[in-house]
C-alpha cells in the first residue's frame, strides 16, 4: 500500500499545499528518491502537476515511474505539453515507451511529433495547449469556451483568431480587450489588424526569444506554411532559453564546449571530455609557436635579452584581441551588427588597436628605461633598440589582436559556425603566433647591425 | 506650423498604424531627426505612447523636445512610468526640468522618487501603474473597475488583493481566476493562500530576474516594509534585464568594463577608455613575466631550448584556467553553487586539472621526441630530460590553472566584488607569472647536474 491509495486530498496539509511549486520541486531535488515520492503521494494531483510542470524538477521521469500507474498517467497528461516532451527526452530510452503507454493515443502521437523537432528549435519548446476562436466568433462565445477549456491550457491571455473556414491565423487579440469590450462585438472586431507576430517550428530559441522580446509578447505562436497554428512558445520558456544560452555562451567563450547541468552533478568523465578535445585543439596549434621559436633560433641566441619580454608581448596580444572579440560576439548576437558591417568594425578596430599599442608601447618602453636608467637591470648597451623594439613590436602585435579578435566573429558567422565559437584561449592561441612572428620581424629590422 | 496641428488620427496612413511599435521604433532610430519628427508627427497619439514605450528607442527625450509641447506632454504622460524613469534618466541634466514641466505635479513627484533609486534596483526598473482591489471586492466590482482603468496600466493580468484597512499586500490572483469564477464571490475567496513572491525596491534586478523565472510569474511587486505595493516589474523588463546583464557578463569576461549601447555607437574616446584601463593594469601585471624571466637569466643562457616550449606551456595555464572560470563564474550566477562550496569545487579541479595537464603533458613529450628522432629539430643529448621537463611542467601549470581559475570567482565574491569581474585576461596573467616560475623549477630540478 502507498499513500497514494488514501484520497490524496484528505491527506495533503496545509503546510504543503500552501508552497510554492518551485519551492517543492528544489527540495524533492535534495532528498532521496523514496521521500520524494512519499512527499509527492501527500500533494492532491493538481498540485503535483504544477510540481511536475517546473523545469527544475531533476529525475521527473524516474518519479513518475516510482508512483502508482494511475496517479502517474493523472500527472504526466494534466502536465503542459512542452514540459512532457521535456520529460521523455530526458528520459533513458529504455523509459520512453512506458511513458508513453501513460497517456491517450492522441497525445502520444501528438508528443511523437513534437519530440521531432530539432533540439532548441521553436517547435521542441512550444506547448500545444492554446485558445483560438473562429474569426466569427462573439466576444461572449469566447469567453464561455475560455471557461471551458482554461484548465487545460498553459495560458489564455493571448486568443489566435483563425479564418474559419481555412483555420489560418489571422490575428492575435488578447484576453484584456476580450474582457473590456462589448460582448456581442465579434472577436475579429477587437483585432489591431496588424501582420501577427509569428515563428516556424525550425525557428532557432534564440529567434523566438528575440521575437517574444522585441515586442513585449507574453507568447508567441509558431505555425505551419499554411499558417496553422502548431503550438506556442510562452515568455517563461523563452526566459529558460535565454539564460540557456548565455550560459552556453559564456562557457564557448571561455573554451569550453557545451557543459550542461549544475557544475557539481557533471561527471568527472564528462567534465575532462568537455575540457580536453579544446585544450588539446589549442595545444597543437600553440605549437606552431615552438616551430616559430625554433625558426627565430638564431636571433634568440645572438640576442637572448629580446625572450625576457616574450610573455609581456605576447599576453597583450591575446588581451586586446579577448576584448574586440567578447565587444563583437555581444554585438552579433544582439543583432546590432550585420556580416557586411565588417569592414565599418574593421576601420574602428584598426585606429583602437594602434592607439592600444601606442599606450602599451609607451608603458614598456619606460619600464626598460627605468630598470636600465636605475641599475635594477642591464639590457647591455643596446639597451634603446631594445626598447623601441618592444614598443614597435606592441603596437604591432596589439593593432593585430584587435584586429583578428574582432574580425573572427565574423569569419565563423560567414562559415555558418555561431561567431559565439570564437573563445578567448581561441583567439589568444591566433595571436601567439602571429605576435611571435611579429616581435621578431621588428627586431631583425631595428636590431640589424648592432644585435643581431 | 507642423504636421501635429493637423489632427493626427486623420493624417495617419493605413501602413502606419499597421506596423509594430518595434518596427517603427527602429525606422525612427535609422532617420535623421527631422524625419523622425515628422514620421511620429503623423501617428496617432496613442500609437506614438506604444513607440515611446520601446526602450529601443533612441533620442527619445530629445524627439520629444522636438515637438509641439501639448503632444509631447500626451505622450510622455502616457508612458508606463519604468520608460518614463528611463527616458529622463538618458537626458541630459539640462533637459530634465523641461521633461518634468510636461507632466502633472503628482507624476512629476512620483517620477522623482523612482529617480532616487539606486541603478538596476527593482526600484529603478519598476512601473506604477498596476491593479490592485480591496480583499472585499468582489470579482464583479474588480472586473468593472479593470474596465474603466486598463487603459491606465501596463499590465491587468496580475491583480494584487490589498488588506482594506492597512493597504498592505495579502495575495496575488492572476485575471484568469477572475474570468472563470462567479462574479458574486469576493476576490480574496479566489486567492491560493500561498505567500506572494515579492520583491523590495533595493533587490538587484539579477535577483528580481530570478525570482519572476524561478516562479513563471507576469510580474513581481515591490513591496516596502510595510508590504505598501510601490509597483510591479513585469516580464518584458526583466527579459532587457537578463540579456543586458549577461551583455555585461561576456564583456567582463573578455576584460573590457561595462560598455553600453550598440558596438557602432560607441565614440572612439569611449571605446580606448573602456579598453586601455583593463589592459594597461593586465600589462602592469604582466610585466612581472619580464622579472620572473631575468630572476632565471643564468638558467636561460645555460639551457636556451627551454625558451622555444615558454610560450606553449603559459598559454596552456591560461586556457585551462579559463576554461575553469567560464564554467564557475556561470554556476555562482545561476546559484549552483554557494561561496561556501569552494571546497567541493577545488576537490573537482584538482584530479581534473592533473589529468587535462597530464594528457597535454604526453602530447607535448611525443612532440619533442617525434621532433628529434626524425630529425626535425635537434634539441641536444639531453633532449629527453627536456621532454620529461615540458611534461611535468604542464602537470604543474595545467593543474595550477584550473585551481585558479576556478578559485578566482569565489575569492572576488567573498571580498564582495561581482565574480564576473574574473576575465579571461586576468586569469591568464595570474597564470603566466607563475606558470614561468613552475616551469623554471621543474626544469632546476630536473635538469640540475645535466643542462643546468
Amino acid at each position: 500500500m502507498t499513500h497514494a491509495d488514501v484520497p490524496a486530498e484528505a491527506a495533503a496539509p496545509a503546510y504543503l499545499v500552501l508552497q510554492h511549486a518551485a519551492d517543492i520541486a528544489e527540495s524533492l531535488n535534495q532528498t532521496s528518491r523514496d521521500e520524494a515520492l512519499a512527499l509527492l503521494a501527500r500533494l492532491p494531483v493538481e498540485h503535483a502537476i504544477d510540481v511536475f510542470d517546473q523545469p527544475e524538477l531533476e529525475r521527473a521521469a524516474d518519479l513518475l515511474r516510482g508512483m502508482p500507474s494511475e496517479r502517474a498517467a493523472a500527472i504526466l497528461s494534466g502536465m503542459a505539453s512542452d514540459r512532457q516532451v521535456d520529460l521523455i527526452r530526458q528520459a533513458r530510452l529504455g523509459q520512453r515507451d512506458a511513458l508513453f503507454k501513460l497517456v491517450d493515443a492522441q497525445t502520444a502521437a501528438s508528443l511523437r511529433r513534437l519530440l521531432a523537432y530539432r533540439r532548441d528549435s521553436a517547435g521542441s519548446i512550444m506547448t500545444t495547449e492554446f485558445v483560438s476562436a473562429p474569426a466569427t466568433a462573439s466576444v461572449a462565445e469566447v469567453l464561455q469556451h475560455i471557461r471551458e477549456i482554461h484548465h487545460t491550457r498553459e495560458t489564455i491571455y493571448p486568443i489566435y483568431v483563425l479564418d474559419p473556414a481555412t483555420g489560418a491565423l489571422m490575428q492575435t487579440v488578447s484576453l484584456r480587450r476580450l474582457i473590456t469590450c462589448d460582448p456581442s462585438d465579434t472577436i475579429l472586431s477587437l483585432a489591431t489588424g496588424r501582420e501577427p507576430i509569428v515563428v516556424s517550428p525550425s525557428t532557432d530559441r534564440e529567434e523566438v526569444a528575440r521575437q517574444i522580446s522585441r515586442h513585449d509578447l507574453l507568447a508567441v505562436p509558431v505555425v505551419d506554411e499554411a499558417r496553422h497554428v502548431l503550438g506556442i512558445v510562452t515568455v517563461d520558456d523563452v526566459i529558460d532559453a535565454i539564460v540557456a544560452e548565455s550560459t552556453e555562451d559564456i562557457q564557448k567563450f571561455g573554451g569550453v564546449a557545451g557543459v550542461e547541468g549544475p557544475y557539481l552533478q557533471i561527471s568527472f568523465g564528462q567534465m575532462i571530455y568537455k575540457r580536453a578535445g579544446w585544450l588539446c585543439a589549442l595545444f597543437l596549434s600553440e605549437m606552431l609557436t615552438a616551430n616559430a621559436m625554433q625558426y627565430f633560433q638564431s636571433e634568440l641566441e645572438k640576442a637572448i635579452v629580446l625572450t625576457l619580454f616574450i610573455p609581456l608581448i605576447m599576453s597583450s596580444g591575446g588581451n586586446s584581441g579577448s576584448q574586440a572579440t567578447s565587444l563583437l560576439i555581444r554585438a552579433l548576437a544582439l543583432g546590432q551588427l550585420r556580416l557586411r558591417d565588417w569592414w565599418r568594425v574593421a576601420l574602428r578596430e584598426l585606429p583602437t588597436g594602434v592607439t592600444l599599442g601606442a599606450i602599451l608601447g609607451v608603458i614598456g618602453m619606460l619600464r626598460i628605461s627605468v630598470w636600465q636608467v636605475f641599475h635594477f637591470y642591464d639590457y647591455g648597451v643596446h639597451w634603446q633598440l631594445i626598447a623601441l623594439t618592444v614598443g614597435v613590436g606592441l603596437v604591432g602585435i596589439v593593432t593585430f589582436g584587435s584586429m583578428s579578435g574582432s574580425m573572427l566573429p565574423f569569419v565563423l558567422k560567414r562559415l555558418g559556425f555561431d561567431p559565439a565559437s570564437a573563445s578567448a584561449p581561441f583567439v589568444a592561441t591566433l595571436v601567439d603566433v602571429t605576435g611571435l612572428v611579429i616581435y621578431f620581424t621588428v627586431a631583425m629590422v631595428i636590431l640589424r647591425g648592432t644585435l643581431l
